[in-house]
């Protein structure tokens, strides 16, 4: 970037995966004149002072606020009411405050209500993870090529979420806007509801009586290996999202619910016809998925494999 | 290798993703003398012939398994017990004949009634594939580092099964033997499942009214991606997989749905604390998966990443 900075000072409230990704981004681009950052952590603030990615590792929240024109909460979605709550007060005049949480009505509900009016509220959703988390997980490269969901509230000045589009973008981002409700629903079906499945069968598979962990492990590559690297994502993290994003999860899943039973039956009926329609008609999302770049077209996700030993 | 071929003469019945495999590691390791190998349509013949892996390309099974000392059926399950009941009376005295289904059980009783006592039968299962099929989506290194499950029945030559388990060895797998019903219980979790729960959300995800089909696809990187991948699997394989492992999918099913109500209840509830532990627990498996090599410990199964656009 040759241009100048698209903000002088940027704070990133929480250092793990989206926070250390954010920074790391926006360092190799040179978006912005100097990044302040915190955690809750002892621990965290030092390893990130060690990684030497930021300009300040501060030890509040409040102090890592102070005079920022961006504030971006890179924390879990349950605790981005009471932070906002901290931190209001001492927002600079005309900063714009965001996040990166996975769920949005929660937390416009839980976060407007703190902030002044002299603050542009733009909540924001980069749809790029990996299973990993903490400090020394993130990468300048994750968010490219994916979307990140903006959904400004009603009345939030234009100039502001341009301001932050820019910012997504120069992260290499697709920057979409939509209301909270919509995006809720959105990813209900496109992320919560998959690692809600992942987490069932990965429990289910540990609590066998009839087939041994060791065995589980071992057979694990005819596909549910897949189902363990989600369901190996934070904790937290997920018990906030489905705590936040509650009525649009139980909707997804009763309509799963019902597909499943659909399947369950034509298994039971020996209907190898309805069973061959299913599972012909899911093969064209995969290939959309594909080919507008949203995954790789190399078998397997392009898992490594070693070389025959002669 | 340097030493002697394992097998004269081997004829693979069915040239796809685990036949083509199959040939071509056989051929990188000098496993055998010839290969001999047909497949059903005309299209797929002409194909192998001009892929040029193979020694020779029949018209038809009986002709593929004449002086065979090694034959191996790599087509859907459900075709096993026909082509069995085909190639039987044309099978070389001595010759081990095998597959490489998923479903054991079914095949055993399909195929077995149908073989001359001269003929060892060792089922066989490699626990390894990619979503891609067809002639020319198999590769020699498939098998490497993978599981290959016999079943040889009761009274099978020792001999006959160390020979097979030897060829499968220098493909890169390693090898189990384990009875027909019990490899289908742990088939049914550790793969028919996952592929049964990939299929049905697939389906929810097209024909929700909520979400369009183009928000899907553009924010599938939140996991639901993931699923596509196995939900593009052939359509006919696995078909053929569940109804032939209907009880023990069935099973397992009943064990997910309810651990499923469990999780469903924690969120309708609002219990935070259940959903935590159990996602805590979940996390134990994948460790074990990564350690064991059976998964790459690389973030996001090592998708590739583009370079930011300075
Ligand atoms: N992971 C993904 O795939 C992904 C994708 C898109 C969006 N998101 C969203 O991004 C946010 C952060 O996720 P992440 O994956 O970056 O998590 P992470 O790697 O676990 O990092 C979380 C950060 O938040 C801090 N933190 C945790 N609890 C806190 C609290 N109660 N108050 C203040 N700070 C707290 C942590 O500090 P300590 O290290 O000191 O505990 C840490 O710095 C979440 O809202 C999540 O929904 C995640
Ligand atoms: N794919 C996996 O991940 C995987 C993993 C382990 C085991 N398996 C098992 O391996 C077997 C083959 O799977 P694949 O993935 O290699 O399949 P594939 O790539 O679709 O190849 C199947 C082969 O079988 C032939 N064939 C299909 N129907 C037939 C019939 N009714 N009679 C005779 N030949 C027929 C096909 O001939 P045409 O091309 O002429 O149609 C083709 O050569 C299946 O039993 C499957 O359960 C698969």
């Amino acid at each position: 970037m040759t241009t100048a900075p698209l903000f002088n000072r940027i704070a990133l409230i929480g250092f793990g995966l989206i926070g250390g990704s954010i920074a790391r981004g926006a360092r190799a681009q040179g978006l912005v004149g100097e990044i302040v950052t915190t955690a809750r952590s002892e621990k965290t603030r030092a390893r990130v002072a060690e990684l030497g990615i930021v300009d300040r590792v501060v030890e509040t929240n409040i102090e890592a606020v102070r005079d920022a024109d961006l504030v971006i909460l890179c924390i879990p979605v349950g605790a981005c009411g009471p932070v906002t709550a901290e931190i209001a007060s001492h927002l600079k005049p005309g900063a714009i405050i965001s996040d990166v949480g996975s769920v949005k009505g929660a937390i416009v509900k839980d976060m407007a209500p703190h902030l002044p009016k002299t603050a542009h509220f733009v909540p924001a959703h980069p749809v790029a993870g990996t299973e990993h988390s903490g400090p020394d997980s993130g990468f300048a490269e994750l968010f490219i090529n994916r979307w990140c969901i903006l959904t400004p509230p009603e009345g939030t000045d234009p100039a502001a979420t341009d301001r932050l589009r820019a910012f997504w973008a120069a992260l290499g981002a697709k920057v979409e806007i939509m209301t909270p409700d919509h995006h809720d629903l959105v990813l209900a079906i496109t992320s919560h509801l998959p690692h809600l499945i992942a987490y069932t069968i990965v429990g289910t598979a540990d609590e066998l009586a009839q087939v041994t962990e060791s065995e589980v492990i071992k057979f694990s590559a005819g596909g549910f290996r897949d189902f363990t690297r989600i369901a190996a994502s934070d904790p937290t993290m997920w018990r906030d999202v489905f705590l936040a994003n509650k009525d649009a999860v139980l909707e997804m899943l009763g309509t799963f619910t019902e597909d499943l039973s659909k399947l369950t039956r034509a298994i039971r009926r020996g209907d190898g016809e309805a069973l061959f329609d299913h599972f012909t008609r899911t093969r064209a999302i995969r290939r959309g998925i594909v080919e507008t770049g949203q995954d790789s077209a190399a078998p397997d996700f392009g898992r490594p494999h070693a070389n025959l030993k002669k």
